[in-house]
């Protein structure tokens, strides 16, 4: 009945279920082997969507599956619920929160990343990032307690603060959350309150560099701007973040400095790997990049320790572009995905006293929604790239991701989830828990 | 605009947005009046459906509804997110928890009850009830996790007592939620696990009493009894709660005393009404019951105070039965729609210059269910009782509840939850937040 005491079956252990480790187990579904799956969590996150829960456009089990049920079937796997605290690789162990020790012969690390605030620690509690379920649930919270918050406050001032939603980073998530939240200013919540016009909300997307979705074409960066401005977004680009604070924060652009008063401030700028990256460099003496990533070889495996891959947003892993340059691998769900299917392969070579393969990242293109109607999309096709935008786009945007909702729920449910809030501009989870009395509110 | 700063029209504070508060605010629609709509949460909570949430059978969304989602059309209503701390009859003024007043014509209390731990309130850390949108959470969260730690535990009375739920109290929440987490464990979650079988999870529901649903005629639970033992409950009646600690509880039956290790203990045996009850009851010199709820007058109104209504779980009201005598009005969430409805009545009496009735409580019957396929129903008909059980109980009772699942959500989708959950065993809300890897498992 459990697969971890038997015989001497090669060991495969895998720390995180994201699209990295997910993929990876699922690739080694027949294969003659004992993996153990690992998350803090009980369940896979379906991140692409994860905006879509903080701003209560999707109740969160439309997004997140247990991972002890897609599984279900795999009878060669055993998925534990644990934080793995450290790695022991002369003694092929990880080591777990309560000490327990888990054993590997193969060990593919795919524990992701997290917020960073670029060494302001401090600006965490008045910025929230997006990256879990716990951070959707605050983001909800604080967008729709503002509201709440403005509707009873006399001050004229203090009112327009609460109305003030500021979003730094307009990458991917700070623009879907920037037009998201003009779209539920202006359309959801217009005729539901009495003394305040929701529509009178602000709306700022600070970015530091020059354009918004940097790693798209210059043509679909424009696009996208011109989309925001058209929801009624406030882009502001070349605008330095100084302090962020419980009364909102202070940047500085061209024009030199300013204060803005806000109490709701959402991070969507850094991202760095998570500490057991730093750990694991540590233990096999193997280099970090500056956002924490640890290097891997060509092939995924660590210098020295061919039976530990890294894959997903924890690798800083490099893979040789159209003209055979190397170029690093980008941070996205498909390139996780791809790492765990090549890491999986790999095992399955090395099992077989095969020589592990290099990777090479396969970018079938780009696409970001904007907001309702809006989308941009980046396409590689045999004919060259195909860019599209506006409508079509977030059509093919809709659709790419209702497909890749694989094991969710039901599509159906929440495809009926979409199609009700687009037809009736309405939020089906306009939610927040009673916790939220117990702060103080537009905190 | 702010219909609160307007004219000489009557002003109708209604505390809280349940089923009373809910119905009284409806009910007053077209009334020349300005209503405020207080509650301390943002939703309106089909409670009857919250063991679903709390057993992940359905998310939160589906049973909770936004407020002024709700009223957004009923331009003589405001709804403000508050908590109520205090009532001021001789100023006419309720005092918000900032210090804000509001000022009133017309007060209706309908904020409701809480649970009671008869007092023991140490016994609520071990113990959580099920009223709120976080206790479900918090219940979820404690009967997953429960199954995840004992995949974990090596020691098999420790991993006896992660698999040993106890509910304590089987009124209609009791039988609900233990039918419910038998049905987890011997049918969702099978196959899912390596090391432990789920099927193996003792669920025991520990009552008081001489039976279960005391409410209900005796042969129904004598019924509910049997289908709760098939269902693979263990159900112990006459058995008295002595304590309830970290490590499990400790019962006293006519076999004397017995300790019983879990960490899962859930309490849905004591209710009371909120602390606002009593401090109306104060400022009004009315009388409370044990249970701290509010004694009101035959209209619903406080002896001297004809301005102050009280409705719902907060009030002991009485009504006269089929043989004129007096009896107490139940706390069921019919008997608070049809107070919220007469003490809308009522005020549009008073505004027009006529006298107000007193309440008559009709009781259209009763009914709960178990689990899969087990439910029952005890209606009040014009040729007598019509009591049933067992299949076309539950068909009864499922069909009851999406029919009342008004204003929320999307009916459909909800019932493609249930027909997906019921064909498929599986319960499509499975999700515990991260927060979770912050407290030690099986807390």
């Amino acid at each position: 009945m459990s697969p971890d005491v038997a015989s001497n079956t090669p060991r495969i252990l895998i720390i995180g279920c994201g699209f990295g480790g997910l993929e990876a187990a699922r690739a080694l579904k027949n294969a003659p082997v004992q993996i153990t799956l690992v998350d803090r969590t009980n369940h896979h996150l379906f991140q692409p969507l994860l905006y879509q829960v903080a701003t209560a456009g999707l109740p969160a089990p439309s997004i997140a599956a247990p991972i002890r049920h897609l599984f279900r079937r795999q009878r060669n796997l055993l998925t534990l619920k644990a934080s793995v605290e450290d790695v022991d690789p002369k003694a092929k162990e990880v080591v777990l929160e309560d000490g327990q020790r888990l054993g590997y012969d193969h060990l593919i690390v795919a524990a992701g990343a997290t917020h960073s605030y670029f060494g302001h620690d401090d600006w965490a509690a008045h910025a929230p990032g997006l990256k879990s379920l716990d951070d959707a649930f605050e983001i909800r919270r604080r967008v729709l307690l503002a509201f709440e918050a403005a509707e009873r406050e006399p001050d004229p001032l203090r009112r327009a603060a609460h109305l003030c939603f500021v979003i730094i980073g307009a990458g991917p998530t700070g623009v879907e959350m920037a037009g998201t939240l003009a779209e539920i200013a202006r359309h959801t919540l217009p005729g539901e309150f009495r003394r305040i016009d929701p529509a009178s909300a602000r709306v700022l997307l600070v970015e530091g560099g020059p354009r918004v979705l940097q790693t798209m074409p210059e043509s679909l960066s424009e696009s996208a701007r011109r989309q925001l401005k058209a929801l009624g977004v406030e882009v502001k680009l070349g605008t330095r973040v100084l302090d962020i604070h419980a009364q909102g924060l202070r940047w500085a652009d061209t024009q030199g400095e300013q204060e803005l008063a806000s109490h709701c401030v959402i991070w969507a700028a850094g991202v760095a790997a998570v500490p057991l990256g730093r750990r694991l460099a540590e233990r096999c003496s193997a280099p970090t990049d500056r956002a924490g990533r640890v290097v891997v070889q060509p092939d995924l495996s660590l210098a020295g320790h061919p039976e530990i891959q890294v894959i997903g947003d924890l690798a800083a892993a490099q893979s040789p572009g159209p003209d055979g340059a190397l170029r690093p691998v980008p941070g996205v769900s498909p390139a996780a995905k791809q790492m765990g299917r090549h890491a999986a392969a790999n095992i399955r070579r090395t099992l077989a006293g095969r020589p592990a393969l290099p990777f090479r990242y396969r970018d079938y293109g780009n696409l970001a929604t904007i907001g309702r109607h809006s989308a941009v999309v980046d396409l590689g096709t045999p004919l060259g790239p195909w860019r599209f935008s506006g409508w079509a786009a977030w059509v093919f945007w809709l659709f790419a991701h209702i497909y890749f909702l694989i094991g969710f729920r039901n599509r159906l449910v929440v495809l009926l989830d979409w199609a009700s809030a687009y037809w009736t501009f309405s939020r089906p989870a306009r939610v927040v828990s009673e916790r939220a009395r117990q702060t103080a509110i537009g905190e």
